[in-house]
């Protein structure tokens, strides 16, 4: 008997209806003969009220306490969902992040995952019941407190499990239909993925694209689990998310998996840094010490003339007053010019394995933009990956016009897309 | 040092407001040299908003989700409860009645506590934490799955606690000032009563006083736990209820605690039983297998003439119907001439140890109800109490009646109930 692992979103199970809908696809699994862990997320918005609560009762919410309780929110969830499906004359059982076996490091509101112990959930699973598990939470090794696995923490348990459960698959529903080839919203000839590799996928993820999130692909890599993202509005297959391509998964855009941008960075430029050994080091340093990720990093050839250079980094907008500060605190021993700060930028990348072995992707990436009159501001690459800095008032012309070159366009006029609108 | 159990009613904690008023409240025991463990219940009206969902996704939702779903509540409490605390500077943790020990059996939904492991709150409070725990909620001793006590579980949650913690004191604190010589709402005059035996109160309880469950009164008195009822909102002392009056208990009113009433309860007569060995037997078997909880029970002589007689008993009002029904079935084999269900009744009872002494309490108790022109349709007592039926109509004049006639009245013209008006 195979066993699968789905994965269910907030917006799938945002309210009684949604729950029913939902807990009829659970059933549907199972009645094709499949042994069925369903994981779960909070309800819609439960989990922000619950933060908008604990705000109104302390300003810095204690790690330990706001993880205890926002794992309320996916308890509900849970709970409901079990009855909606016994409601259906089949078996169900929730468990809790703990009970599910998710041991997880001490660091609260974004623990790591470090074990899984699911026996409980194979004990239920083998007495013939459908096993419906807690997202997003886990229990710390060393002191059994509750802890969360922070953003995208559900997609991570679901993959977590089905690896230790040793799953056939990994399935996540969202409101989306899988994977595109660019956002929808700004693409409307974007097209659906049918099967795309965990390092393009990676790359994606890491770029802007926001149905998988990095962390659950990296672990969905790490132990080989396919997954398959999909709608849980339309129950129509979606992407397909693996080491290699099965069956009649469509794999004709292999060269260029798709495009994706991001407006969520800022761009910090160090002006007039003294060319000399150390001088990167430790504006980087004091960047990193502050505990700030960084994406993008540039830097330009010294002008002769002056043995002064210029370095520019991105980072998420949210982080750059903490980066200013800490820069402005090593100006006089790095003995820089000026600071500049500039947060109407995007970042639109290229990602394809393809790219390893056809030179041409990067001229024609870079033509595309230059005849839709984009200017490009920063460039970085990686193996399998373009991306370039650009106004962020450019980025819809940027986007559209790179997905055309690269032959992406779906023959129709537009992506249909089942997002909620099935609601 | 002493150690102090709080307990902390839905409306106490009702918003974000009640949550710092309580943490407040917590923190000046502790700074007053207590330990403190504080159990607190879900907010407001979540358990009611939580069991309406449960009913939207399923019409008889399984218990043992319903307990998962709804012990999400005072998990949301007392987290937050735990971070106010912080914010104000002491130190707090919060546990879920799994962690805190409170071993139950398996009944979902009415769990009755087997047992109190409180190994983690010890360890908690030895490092000079305030435990907050989660009132109404414990684990399966065989399954280990998540169970609730049912109504006014927190209450004996917080008895359960201060008995395995040895507590000096449990502190129910609720939103009236304590328990009153009558309900304050029908008896403007009515005392708050300083002092109160285990017994008297127990008769209280079961007489309609809403302010402390039989359940967690009995528990208090069989590990002789004194509780400490009184108002989250004016903090003045409330009623002691112990084994003995303590200092400056007082006890002036020891011949009657006070009057109750109760308008829950249905009264069924069965009419024309056969006056013969056994029908009485058969009668309330039927009823008992229906799971009916029957409280008064009256049978009048028979009429010497016919060699029939009635058989009266009160219920919950809310298990009428199911008692006709059982009644129905057995009606050829018992042989009785019909049925009267009478749901316009209420119970008034007059409680006090001091009428074990007093003998003339009784025929004053008659009196006063006749005076105020109040039928009297059935009777029933106890050592320590008198209860009689009377029309639900007559209820308030006859509470009044009965509370002055034993001096219960207090010399202001109003009882100060603090209860909800300090919000």
């Amino acid at each position: 008997m195979s066993l699968v692992v789905q994965k269910y979103g907030g917006s799938s199970v945002a309210d009684a209806e949604g729950i029913k809908r939902v807990a009829k696809r659970i059933v549907e699994a199972k009645r094709n003969g499949h042994q069925v862990v369903a994981v779960v997320s909070a309800m819609g918005d439960t989990t922000d009220e619950l933060i908008d609560l604990a705000e109104q009762v302390s300003p810095i919410p204690a790690g330990r306490e706001l993880d205890m309780l926002l794992t309320a929110g996916e308890r509900i969830s849970m709970a409901l969902l079990a009855m909606a499906i016994k409601n259906l004359g089949h078996e169900a059982q929730s468990f809790t992040g703990s009970q599910a076996g998710v041991i997880t490091d001490s660091v609260h509101n974004k623990a790591r995952i470090i074990d899984v112990t699911p026996g409980r959930l194979r004990a239920s699973l083998e007495e013939g019941n459908i096993a419906i598990v807690a997202g997003f939470q886990g229990v710390s090794q060393d002191s059994k407190d509750i802890t969360t696995l922070g953003r995208g923490g559900s997609d991570t348990t679901a993959v977590a499990l089905a690896a230790a459960l040793d799953a056939d698959v990994c399935e996540i529903y969202t409101d989306v239909d899988g994977v595109f080839t660019a956002d929808p919203r700004v693409v409307k000839k974007a097209k659906k993925i049918d099967w795309i590799s965990f390092e393009d996928m990676l790359e994606l993820a890491a770029s802007g694209s926001k149905v998988l999130l990095h962390r659950c692909v990296e672990y969905a890599r790490r132990y080989n689990i396919p997954i398959h993202v999909r709608s849980s509005f339309s129950g129509l297959p979606g992407t397909w998310v693996s080491n290699e391509p099965q069956g009649d998964q469509n794999v004709e855009h292999a060269i260029i998996s798709g495009v994706a941008h991001d407006v969520s960075e800022a761009k910090v430029t160090v002006v007039g840094v003294p060319d000399k050994p150390g001088e990167a080091a430790h504006i980087f340093r004091a960047v990193a010490e502050a505990e700030i990720n960084i994406d993008m990093i540039v830097q330009n050839v010294s002008a002769a003339s002056t043995g002064l250079t210029d370095i520019s980094f991105t980072l998420p907008k949210a982080e750059g007053k903490k980066a200013t500060a800490a820069l402005e605190k090593i100006k006089a021993t790095v003995g820089y010019d000026s600071l500049r700060y500039d947060d109407q930028i995007a970042k639109i990348s290229l990602v394809g394995a393809g790219m390893k072995t056809n030179p041409g992707v990067t001229a024609q990436f870079f033509e595309a933009l230059s005849d839709a009159g984009v200017n490009i501001e920063l460039i970085s690459t990686s193996e399998i990956r373009i991306s370039v800095v650009t106004r962020a008032d450019d980025v819809n012309e940027a986007v559209r016009a790179v997905h055309t070159s690269f032959g992406l366009d779906s023959d129709s006029d537009e992506a249909v897309v089942y997002g909620g609108t099935g609601r």
